[in-house]
């Protein structure tokens, strides 16, 4: 029934949203449990505060990240994952491992290519 | 040594390739043996000519299809994934069938989410 190949099933918009490289970085920060926004930044290095709020935001709408503010001054606001959002955990993580595995033939090759 | 989460990491841009909407599908398409253009295009719906011709471009330059032109007339030409390419395919499937199974769960929430 569900069909990625097929031009307007939503499988395909989803696929392009998990396999985006933030949204790889940051379900791949909050595996470890929750954290604040500002902690989330640091852990995936030179993320844009754009960006991020995009990326979590998206999150939040398909139901795979729950933001919940603290009522405590200064409020505290901080994103988990949803047991949704852990089931991801397992193929983003194969797709980091996949990158570092792969990034030294993967450059071998670009290198041969340019001086061929 | 390889760390995505570090800004200049070349693995957060091969990331961000492999995971790909067209990548995704275009690898998938390919698991299956030595395809031409035309024969991607119209197994992945809806995909341009362009975006096909840009995404076999990027996986021959990191070395995961190779493009191979045979000598006959009129010439026809094939892709077929390498062996690294062929190591993608697990990870890739996996994202496929997360898409699949978990697509009902987001949509439920998205639309849950409207109506609040």
């Amino acid at each position: 029934m569900w069909d990625p190949y097929v031009k307007d099933c939503p499988t395909r918009a989803l696929l392009d949203r998990i396999g985006d490289k933030w949204t790889v970085l940051v379900v791949g920060t909050l595996a470890g449990g929750p954290l604040r926004f500002s902690e989330i930044a640091r852990r995936v290095d030179g993320v844009s505060q754009k960006m991020l709020t995009q990326t979590l935001r998206a999150l939040e709408a398909d139901g795979l990240v729950v933001r919940t503010q603290y009522p405590q001054i200064p409020p505290r606001v901080e994103y988990e994952l949803t047991a949704v959002g852990h089931t991801l955990r397992d193929p983003l993580r194969a797709l980091e491992e996949w990158a570092k595995e792969y990034m030294p033939q993967v450059l071998e090759h670009r290198e041969a290519v340019a001086v061929r």
